[in-house]
């Protein structure tokens, strides 16, 4: 079967994976760009920008998990724009006419709107849907390949809550955020359904990997 | 000067540092001994027992810091006994005769009562203070030495927020409580007043060290 699989997603110490605040202006609200620092400085991240350059070591080979494998994506509305998108019959997203996907992705709204197809093999579907519900539609598209939990926080979460995560690796920043969006919240005891690691990283980043352990 | 520092405080992946329903027979509430597992195995721990054995690691080297050039210990009245102890004229702390202190300690509660002398050298006073004026009065008794500051969660919070720890050691436990006493709260941006460290033990353990920046 395939897996559900969520990469690079980046908290801070106190477990807050987006700042208050967000806006079209700032995404990740107060907490700028603190949460993804260590991420945009990797080769990876530069070559989805065209870029040469970018460091190859362990956070690379984190970052670079993004892609193999993956037949189809499911996101949050938080994730698609900023608060008040709905509203916009424009608003295709942050990423430009060709989005980094480069698959089906299914983006979790109570207003959804028709499929917009972008270049590269990116199309948006926008789904009123519980988890599973929208599990079943991302995994037929899929077609096979996995099916990558693009977050946000909330919609992890969600899924973790319903044991539908099969490897979770999130990105820990040595940064107090103090407010914002909560990863951990309600999912007590989680790690008695994976085998957890930890790496920390020269960049100060801890990278922890989930995987489950009764799949 | 002497420095104030906190060494061995465990807490879980989402900041929990005890659990809900602190008793007498649950010192850590609901979190057990799930937060110190990687301190009891430490062969730090083994000896403060009288016990041979233990590993000889990572964990042991940050467990062992907890004692050299330390002349005094601050604690918070959650750590000296469990919910109600003040009723208690005859509670004399966790630890029996010969506490693992070997130093003064100052016991923070609304309701002092006189000092106790314990065998090898600890003793406990206990005081209605401000963290700045219980730090005055312990560093006075360490004459010159450290002062460690021995948790639990609220206290050290207080001391953080008032800017008044020098060395904070941190280990992060692979659990998610979802409940209990948090350390982070209320402490936005404390970052930027430390340099940290972040090191993974194959224990699974991350300890994060934060050493003041500005002193």
């Amino acid at each position: 079967m395939s897996q559900v699989r969520v990469h690079n997603l980046s908290i801070s110490l106190d477990g807050f994976a987006t700042g208050e605040g967000q806006s079209l202006a700032a995404p990740f609200g107060h907490a700028g760009e603190r949460l993804h620092g260590w991420y945009v400085e990797t080769r990876f991240f530069h070559e989805m920008g065209n870029q040469t350059g970018g460091s190859g070591g362990a956070d690379n080979a984190f970052a670079a998990r993004h892609n193999p494998g993956i037949g189809a994506e499911i996101m949050g509305a938080g994730k698609f724009g900023p608060p008040g998108w709905q509203d916009d019959p424009d608003w295709k997203g942050w990423w430009g006419p060709n989005p980094p996907f480069h698959t089906p992705v299914f983006v979790l709204t109570h207003r959804p709107r028709p499929s917009i197809e972008m270049e590269g093999g990116t199309t948006f579907h926008f789904l009123d849907a519980s988890p599973s519900e929208a599990l079943e539609r991302a995994r037929e598209a899929a077609n096979g390949q996995d099916v990558r939990l693009g977050g946000g926080p909330t919609v992890v979460r969600d899924f973790l809550a319903e044991g539908l995560v099969d490897h979770l690796h999130v990105a820990q920043v040595p940064i107090v955020l103090g407010r914002g969006v909560r990863l951990w919240d309600g999912l007590e005891s989680l790690e008695q359904s994976y085998d957890i690691e930890a790496v920390s990283t020269p960049s100060g980043v801890t990278h922890l990997t989930f995987t489950a352990n009764t799949r």
